[in-house]
């Protein structure tokens, strides 16, 4: 039998019903490079559960090449591996579990309180988190960004982000990243994007702990003397904010945030067509010498622009701005067309194809 | 003080250190109208935290009216409201600890193990999940359908979705919705609103308890006697699967899914004015007896249509939906300016505007 056991992130987080299970368990494992307690010790975990068993702390190799399901002892015996948090978080862990099927060892999955648990103390809503994001350190031709992208999208629906920070392992000691750390690789990464990022950030530090602090707001969070001292750390991007969530943050931490979240990809477009096209109707002209014909088209074709532009405007309005992007866009090619037609003039050639 | 506590989904789920705090404190209520245990009773977690201990079933409306802060025993004593799985996923948690703030009574809240720490069970990653979402009943005049937009925002950036289920309390006894009547209320909002929904569903039947059952797939689900016994329950709704977790699936719980999610609304608009675009293209026809400039310029406005038509599909390959869905548009109104300007001839007035 091989149980996967989420320990929590303190002593004081263990379950009852892993207690029971390590106590019958025949040899325990534990994995503590890619997190660590927020408060105590492996030693006072082991008060709990029995002063004669040992826990056996494995590298990250062994536990990413795997157990050795297919031995004898794996399936008689009773094998723990104690993660912290809860379990399954990482790909590895769900890699054990389908060796172990590959192998009929039989398996249990006991789950542990994680960070998940504890960032609804912030006063933001639990359920209004979109995934879960990591942010890592930068490094010499590693420069990773798809967890701005995903905070990014997780904005683009209104949801907050939970980002993980970065451990470093490879050297010779552990290093964990601070939420001050991560607000700056942030930054770095939307500056290389010619982005301006004015999102809302809550610092999580040491949630769980006697002395664990949420703070409010970027220049709080980069002036306060804890977020050098103060680990491991989570670091919330907001969302949009309820009211509800305003107040609380507000009453139960004394900080305010505003309600900035990045416009999502549709909303900037939308918004430079109907730019773009607004500034066409301003520049648009008729040409000089049209027959009655040309002249007649030409009032059709501007009063065609003028409808879709305000047609466009409706919509992005009413919050569909898919078809205001649309609508701005056909009201374009009629000016264009007209000016192609040489029934109006025009000289900008960034706003015309010109003929 | 005032302490906040989850319990978890079964008494073993409980953590050392809410046992510690139950145990010094003087008064303790429980919640039980938004939850219960998926096996055992409070009657065991008594046992747990000291036999001459009382707990204290609030209603609703007393969670909800609120505690009374302002007197002196909220302030000396220590009193504990425990709730199944974690606090503050409900608004009225957050409240509680508004008015307490408010009456300067310390709190202190101690997560518990919930639902969100168990979905990874099913193989699922639980950092690819967006928000929660709560299916309903539908009643007469009440048919609220916010968790199904929901769900789909979710999809249209990949995520999954794990949905809680309704429990209607207002009748003599508590009922729990069940995963099929979710799927039911699901596929009822989809053909109200003309959509069609191929969602991948995997079920979580008492997740946590000895008999916790998952099942994969829509058919399985409506067909598995457990779905009507096995209670709580909650359903996923798959967004983007990766070949991990359809590996997962597959070992872990011999169930396949296919990867449909449901296109969000930006690619079913470019899709839509794709087609109507490319209607247009090939229905369009010179007008007859048309001047040599005319010609021309009819020459010119097919052009750009085709051109712009062309890059539309060029950038919808790339996954560049709105630029490809500006394309089409602007493409369609050069015909649509052409037919206006009696330079094409076209009948069909659902793809043109007819002059």
């Amino acid at each position: 039998m091989f149980y996967l056991i989420g320990i929590g992130l303190k002593p004081g987080h263990i379950t009852a019903e892993a207690v029971e299970t390590l106590k019958k368990c025949d040899k325990i494992f534990a994995e503590e490079y890619t997190s660590q307690y927020c408060e105590g010790t492996l030693a006072e975990l082991k008060k709990k559960i029995g002063r004669n068993k040992k826990i056996e702390i494995l590298s990250r190799e062994s536990v990413e090449t795997g157990f050795d399901f297919s031995s004898d002892s794996a399936k008689k015996k009773k094998v723990a591996l104690i993660v912290f948090g809860n379990p399954l978080t990482a790909t590895t862990h769900v890699q054990l579990l389908i060796d172990a099927k590959e192998k009929k060892v039989e398996t249990k999955v006991i789950p542990g309180i994680s960070i998940t648990n504890l960032i609804s103390k912030s006063g933001l809503d639990e359920y209004r988190f979109g995934r879960t994001a990591t942010v890592c350190y930068h490094a010499k031709n590693f420069e990773p960004d798809s967890f701005y992208e995903q905070i990014k999208q997780n904005q683009s629906i209104g949801l907050h982000t939970v980002c993980l920070l970065d451990i470093k392992n490879d050297e010779k000691e552990k290093r964990l990243m601070n939420c001050a750390e991560a607000i700056e690789v942030l930054e770095k990464i939307a500056s290389g994007k010619n982005e301006k990022i004015g999102w809302s950030f809550v610092a999580l530090l040491a949630l769980g702990a006697e002395n664990e602090k949420i703070i409010i707001g970027k220049e709080n969070i980069e002036g306060a003397k804890e977020v050098k001292k103060l680990f491991p750390q989570s670091l919330i991007v907001c969302g949009k904010l309820t009211e509800k969530e305003k107040e609380a943050l507000q009453v139960l931490h004394s900080g305010k945030l505003s309600n900035r979240i990045q416009k999502n990809r549709l909303e900037e477009k939308t918004e430079k067509y109907e730019m773009i096209t607004a500034k066409a109707l301003e520049k648009i002209k008729f040409a000089q010498e049209l027959s009655e014909r040309e002249k007649k088209i030409g009032e059709d074709f501007l009063g065609m622009a003028k409808n879709y532009f305000s047609d466009g405007k409706h919509f992005r309005g009413k919050g569909d701005f898919l078809t205001a992007l649309a609508s701005f866009s056909y009201a374009h090619a009629w000016l264009d067309a007209g000016v192609r037609a040489k029934i109006f003039y025009a000289e900008d050639d960034q706003l015309f194809t010109l003929p």
